[in-house]
């Protein structure tokens, strides 16, 4: 049996003047990259040059809608309707769209951020107004990178569109398939030695030990790792290299999702 | 001979809850629109809502992209690199992009909005980043309308772009082909006894006169107008019937430019 | 018995080019008004052309803080923690406070906007975070006001700070005190028929009757009404002479709140 | 005879998740701060902190507003008027007063950021809008600071308001006494043994050697060092133990400006 996996990491998520993360560095070991769409993060400039230099290094591209909240980095839940959810998510994505079809690139998929991911998760009303805008894209293509069996993956693929289930390396889960909160213990896997076993057990086996010690099923499309430092980018190479060994195939989403 | 001629009015310049214009009123009697797209004004609710109004009377749409410069509504020139221009550009004529497609109309044209028009009227740096941006939409009908006869219609034309020339149905004009500026003598023609008959000459002789009394040369492919109030609706009706009844087609200018 | 009531309106809504509300017409009929400070509504330009406003109208004049959310007029709530509500209180009320000391005048009250006011109610953190930021403005003479009965005006009784407990002529109660959700049944009272006396017992008997027909106290040191439009401004003008037409004293809070 | 200068570093440029510049270790060797004040850099979080640790170090406050640029760091040129002016100092200064009261320190100063305070430097309604806003901050020991010899500075004396003049230990001077552009040779002194004697001549002989070898005439009440890592911060604890080491008592503005 042949396993694959993507490995997806957020990009781009700096503004004007400012830098953050070692974009260049993750763009060497990652499949796909969820580039900042300028709300939350990034800039028109930020995204043209990102989208180059995935290009160069062959790395697919998706949309990374958030917030408009700079000043919280989208990560502070916001009172919006279905309606809002939509246009806002439409947005965004047609204007980085603009960047990957100048580039000549296509855009590969579309990840929530911070706050407007999470709560896409198990809020209905958010999730539907995001899926609205994702069919208005007019492109059956392009794939929703979403937490593993979290309410929006399921509703996408209710409405028969492609779907990439999505898992944490680096953080615990609970029973239920959400993550342990970053305040609460078991929140992180910091450990590669702990972390790489386990995310190969949920590519292999769609198994993941819980933060209280039970087994839940996990589906594992795609997974999240960071760049933001010299020590995550180290973490990211030794699980893409620890994947390989493993032998399985590290591929953008686009290569073997359905 | 045949005469034709498009009337384009800017709209979507609301913002949340700040509503600007007679939007509704205004695509009675237009034949294109320059849509605002959320830098100097405009938001996704409202580019949402503006494209499906447009499309249900027919009206062909237009990008409308401006300086980041909210708090200015975009009349602030800015010193931007032509990189920048270009990405600036980029980034607001995708986001409209994204609304376009949702409702199944085509972006036919692009028109730069306030200091962004002007200085790219004069300055080749900023001129030439626009149309950098124009080429990399990758779509060779969308139209550039500028000014008539301005620094950048001329390059865009050198370029092979498909270009409106654009001429104010209530400015006066400088020898030079400029508008008179707003603050002299000259510079507002109100009347539409007088205005009428000066735009009819510039669409079937292809002159003006202008605020110092010569006649210059002038090509007329759109005719911007405004709906900011019940006189400037006013105003508009009276062009477009005046211009019918002096056998001009009052058209999008898709159907008729090269 | 002598009883005195403040006439409150939010103002200076606007926002560079956009304008909000009829200024300069409800500036004829409150005491006290609740300036925007930049973040949800309000600029600079029209904070210094406020405060100038007022001042020559005798009006006494209060800082209307909000959530940083000019796109949804600071009307969603936002997750912010107890050190950011501080923090973005004494910023926008400093803000404001520069042009209250350029004219000359007092800066009165602070009384929180949108979903930034109506959180504070019942929140125990933002509450205690504003609170905080009062206290540090270091000026005592300055008023909370606040919500009648709401826990952030209990709270800031209880910290020793002036309140102004705020009632509301065109809104219906629940039994707790709270006003009834807009999308109810029962959420307006839009008859001066039935406003005037409502309000009129709040000031004299300290009572008014809920959606649901009980009487519940209240407090009304201040009454809230709006400058929308013509109307509006004729309600509030209405609401006003009937107040002096029952022998109630119309005048700032600072004048007799203790 | 007692020579004595001030040494100050814009500091408080990150906003929201952004860190910018190394604000704990620049604080170590300057003694005073241009903070930015939340329009191209800086948010109230940020202010606050840093407020409470320039107290703590003993380091002296000033405002440091900015155009409303954050995608430009307040570095593009952009055409505001004089009343414009004015109102977006007041509003910045006002905000960072709410900080400097909520300590219990002084507001020391006021320095323009950026392309305001290049602009200032020569554009008689721009300066003259901020020394209107300055006035108009009704405490007249705030003072300017101000490039040496610019029009800003000149005009502010000749209002009767306190001025300190402003030199750079890194930069290329004209003949006319403005710094050399960034792009042109001669612009930059990044050699300390070259710097250092630089300065102290300024400040004891009151000359400095042009680009093109001039002698001209300087004040020198303030220097302006960076912090923007850890090469600055080591040219700045070289600078400052240089000018102890020549006799120059390193101190705020405040303590010896008239």
């Amino acid at each position: 049996m042949v396993f694959r996996v993507d490995l997806n990491s957020d990009i781009g998520e700096g503004f004007g003047n400012y830098v953050l993360g070692m974009d260049e560095e993750i763009l060497n070991y990652v499949t796909s990259i969820n580039l900042a769409c300028g709300w939350h993060a990034g800039d028109a400039n930020i995204m043209d040059k990102t989208v180059a230099m995935a290009k160069e290094k062959g790395v697919y591209v998706g949309a990374h809608p958030g917030y408009p909240d700079l000043l919280g980095f989208g990560r502070r839940a916001m009172a919006i309707k279905r309606e809002e959810a939509k246009n806002y998510m439409l947005y965004q994505t047609g204007a980085l769209m603009a960047f990957t079809k100048a580039h000549g690139v296509k855009l590969q998929h579309v990840k929530l951020h911070g706050a407007f991911y999470n709560k896409a998760c198990v809020d209905p009303e958010l999730a539907n107004g995001v899926l609205d805008g994702l069919e208005q894209l007019k492109d059956e293509k392009i794939i929703l990178m979403a937490l593993s069996g979290s309410y929006i993956a399921k509703e996408a693929k209710k409405r028969g569109l492609r779907v990439s289930q999505e898992v944490f390396a680096d953080r615990g889960y609970n029973a239920d398939g959400t993550l342990v909160n970053r305040s609460l213990p078991g929140a992180f896997v910091k450990d590669i030695q702990e972390a790489l076993p386990r995310v190969i057990r949920m590519i292999k086996e769609g198994k993941v030990k819980t933060a209280d010690g039970q087994d839940i099923a996990i589906q594992a499309d795609s997974i999240c790792v960071h760049g933001d430092n010299p020590k995550a980018i180290e973490f990211v190479k030794q699980i893409r290299q620890g994947l390989v060994e493993a032998g399985i195939e590290v591929c953008p989403i686009e290569t073997f999702i359905e």
